[in-house]
């Protein structure tokens, strides 16, 4: 305890930033279905979509020193990412906060605790992802650590690996894995695409997926109402 | 399990359709105070109000492969209600299922699990109200129900009976019932359409209701705080 | 039980109203941490700001009568503060009893139960705070009291204190610290205008509030990345 | 509401009788994996394990009056299945009634609410089932019904179903089901007893159930932790 | 904050003791149905029964000092008391704080936090009522108040106000109503003996409380299932 | 996705089993407050305390087919561990999976998600920590991964690991620090018996820890209740 970790290894920005133009489940598909923030961890407001590297910090419960620890340590385009290392619901974070880590092109942060200022946050258009909205305040008396591997809201999170996050939720992407992910991500998006289309025109999924077969394999049966009566 | 029942019996369209004048709370209360939805069950975005026959789906957990079978039984009106056999969060429903319900009419999503694409399905208006927003994918293994009645988030829902959802939650009206709930609701917002003008005249809902006699015979005492010093 | 309390003390008007400046944060900061309500209590619409002197009512698990008694207390300015003796998220409030408050000049509820016709109350513009929302009706058959203390949401609140609320929750103010707090409100967002212009500058946190040789004797270390492999 | 329906069709009392021998596990196989109640139901004590005919009642949030209609519907070997119209989780049912019910022969609770008095209850071993333990108390005001449908803790309970209850939960097997399922759970366990003297003695059930076949098919991999090196 | 209040009022340790005669519920219902603790707040073990009086602890989220400062102002017969300031599950409590509150005379905890070491607090008998148990740790960082009153699982504990607890949970006594409650309690306990010895010889609730005439006015009505085919 | 890893590494039997003499509490506090599992964590009986080599399962909601292939995998005093994917409450345990353990000599069982056959696991003796008892049913359907590093229940848990397990809920060793950690443990329980007769006798830890020096500093003021009246 007490380490932060200086110049960590991020994915290339060009790289890291075409994430954003993926929703969280997409993303989230493309690899696998792991990566994925427990569903408590809501928006604090309607429409972002961010994309970024991590910068983790692992706090104390009802302790937010750290986080100023780690300000220092952002580079633009990253996300925070904080993660208690005991449950805590209170307001780690707020608008100063919001407006140091502004200045130094943090474009969100992704919290397991509370967070405050809502309406600041909101009319300066920081977005965060949290799993309360308390304005419970913290204390500055015990240290943890920055940039180290964290648990977040049940994902394992390490320091420079991608975070994307929208009104889904937020996923991560392991560091090394980016490339290849966001390959994955464009081809997915090119067949829904098509499927989109399809589907609008009024064909429907079992016969797209050619599901019918299968179905009938596994011993699905119809019947008419009338023949239940 | 594993029966798809087709043709069911449905209410008459314009009934259907004018249950969407009402909200949520009128109709509970027209029919008894009866029919209601948990409360974890929430719209994803503001605003929205529909009423619409049910299309029932009883779904395995984290197994979404019965929503496509679902699609080809619904008809213009339709709300498809979907009940997993066991505790679900995960994001059985998205954009594109979305579309294909849209391009079949259907008004809107009632799931006791998880929904995931909330952004997109936002922007292209089709309401959806679950108990989780999560972007956690499901699988396509097993079989279940279409159209047979299920219980959905502590409410009995029964195929054609008639749904109803706004910002307050869901709520079901039995089919058989429609016309007479519909004739109550009528009656209801028209005597509250009378009490609302004389409350915003300052009128006491004490003596509007007559409740004074009542109060002081349960025993009811008024005292000043001066009298407590 | 069965007492309603008259004509109870309020703080001056224009001290009430003062509050309504500053958001729940502030305030709670500003009296030393105390008198929040647990986060559980949601606005039902972003971004209302309230202050307001508290008539409380102790009203029966799922019973509403106490409301409408309660409504003849209120003043200009008040904030009905709600809260069950048992646990109860069922709807006690709706539009209609908004229209009655707001004839009286009431600025808000604050409720530990439910609210129901939020799509209406959102429309006239009644801010509402609560821990559910729900449709679910509520009868009318036992007294309860108005204007005695009550404990809502986990906070002790006195008739006559003020209530604040915004999108981070509701916090409670002694009517006899109204002053002080007021002054401390003020000095506090004075201190925090001056360190917003040198964060948004791009001054660090650890330099402006001097905290890195306490960092240092706490035995916070700086490692950097490549040192690590 | 405010119907009470006398002399409910049960099914016969030695088919009940023998669901006692099985546990709650068994019978929810038995019938397809139909019939659980919520996890949220506990015993309020260990050990106990009971079937009996389902006595129904509907009874509004916090008010418990309705039980003592329903002890009068009941036959030695019932079980008492209280569901409430809204949430509660108010103590309705403690030791007086339980003693009322002993002497009617029935025997268990299951209530989608609070209980109280489990030190005594425990002392004169009368089980229940439920989702709170909470001493607190109930008013005595409105009407529900006995004997009707009801939805408990998430299933549908009919009048006259069997209850099975353990440390597992509890399940319910609709009445005209009961021999049927009585069969299959002397089927399951018989084919239990044979798989468990063949684990006992080391056999893998990837074995027994012949299941490596198809887990290499659907790609399961074998490698060495020195592999991975 | 940061206060100690020495040699507070107790009731007569012949009348707390008394209390201990008396189940919670028993207690609840004598004065009112008012002074519950939440039901989340559990035994650790079952059968305990306690009384005793309120030494009060407000604590910061995760920091356990001020029990050791609470400590030295017990006297033989009290409970500790202790509420967080802001949420918190962590284990403020655990075997040798125990040791060293028996030493003293102390008989039982209330902690709206964690606990940890149950196994050997069961082992050495000191009874702890707790929202959760959890080894997590806690700092020694930040002071607190010992002997004031606090907000403790949504019910407000004066220093001095007698605390019972059993297996349903926990129920605070204003110290100058003790003498009051007891003779109800007393009172309440006979008249229930005699309604258990009716009940026991199958007696109904509904003729000991002469409910049918009440219940008829109310419109309950008695069918039979014969009638409803 | 699709891997089991064979032989891992596990730290020496004898390191291993003498974890079992010490409380979860004191390998946490020993360890740096680190590798706790939520506290939603709860045994199914009292009393059991465990440490083994953890086998680790990474399974799909609701399908419990790996389980049967972990228990090949496992030796005489491993535990396995099991985390699904996505939540689950699903019943992906019960008796049958418990005899082919015990036969491999296996300790005990850590699954974050549902158990069930409680009655019997309890009967057997073998001791399991889960965050649900329920007996749904699980399907086996979907592979997964045995023996690579898994999220279960907040912390990260890697094969071989060192799992211990009690009361107060359950805590993982790193293997590699297995030994280091043991000694700590050791000194922690020495150094607490210490305290712990000083306690007894009646001593302050006040005055054990001198903390009355530090408490005056932070401000901590006595006062009498006869001053404050």
């Amino acid at each position: 305890m007490g380490i932060v970790v200086q110049n960590i290894r991020r994915a290339a920005a060009e790289t890291v930033a075409q994430f954003a133009e993926f929703g969280v489940a997409t993303v989230h598909e493309s690899q696998g279905r792991t990566g994925l923030l427990a569903p408590a961890m809501r928006p604090i407001y309607s429409g972002a979509r961010i994309a970024g590297s991590a910068v983790t910090v692992s706090v104390p419960p009802c302790d937010n020193w750290m986080l100023h620890v780690a300000v220092e340590q952002c580079c633009p385009g990253d996300v925070l990412v904080v993660a208690p290392t005991s449950y805590s619901d209170a307001g780690y974070f707020g608008e100063l906060l919001a407006c140091s880590l502004m200045a130094r092109g943090v474009v969100g942060l992704v919290i397991d605790a509370g967070v405050r200022d809502v309406k600041d946050l909101t009319a300066i258009g920081f977005p965060v992802w949290s799993k309360r909205i308390f304005a419970q305040g913290t204390v500055k008396e015990t240290i943890g650590d920055v940039n180290t591997p964290v648990v977040c809201a049940g994902a394992l999170v390490k320091p420079g690996d991608i975070v994307v996050a929208d009104d889904d939720g937020a996923c991560i992407v392991p560091r090394d894995q980016a490339e290849d992910i966001l390959a994955k991500c464009r081809a997915r998006e090119a067949k829904e695409a098509a499927t989109r289309t399809r589907l609008n025109a009024g064909e429907l999924g079992l016969d797209i997926y050619q599901m019918r077969e299968r179905l009938a394999e596994k011993g699905l049966r119809y019947v008419n109402q009338t023949d239940l009566d």
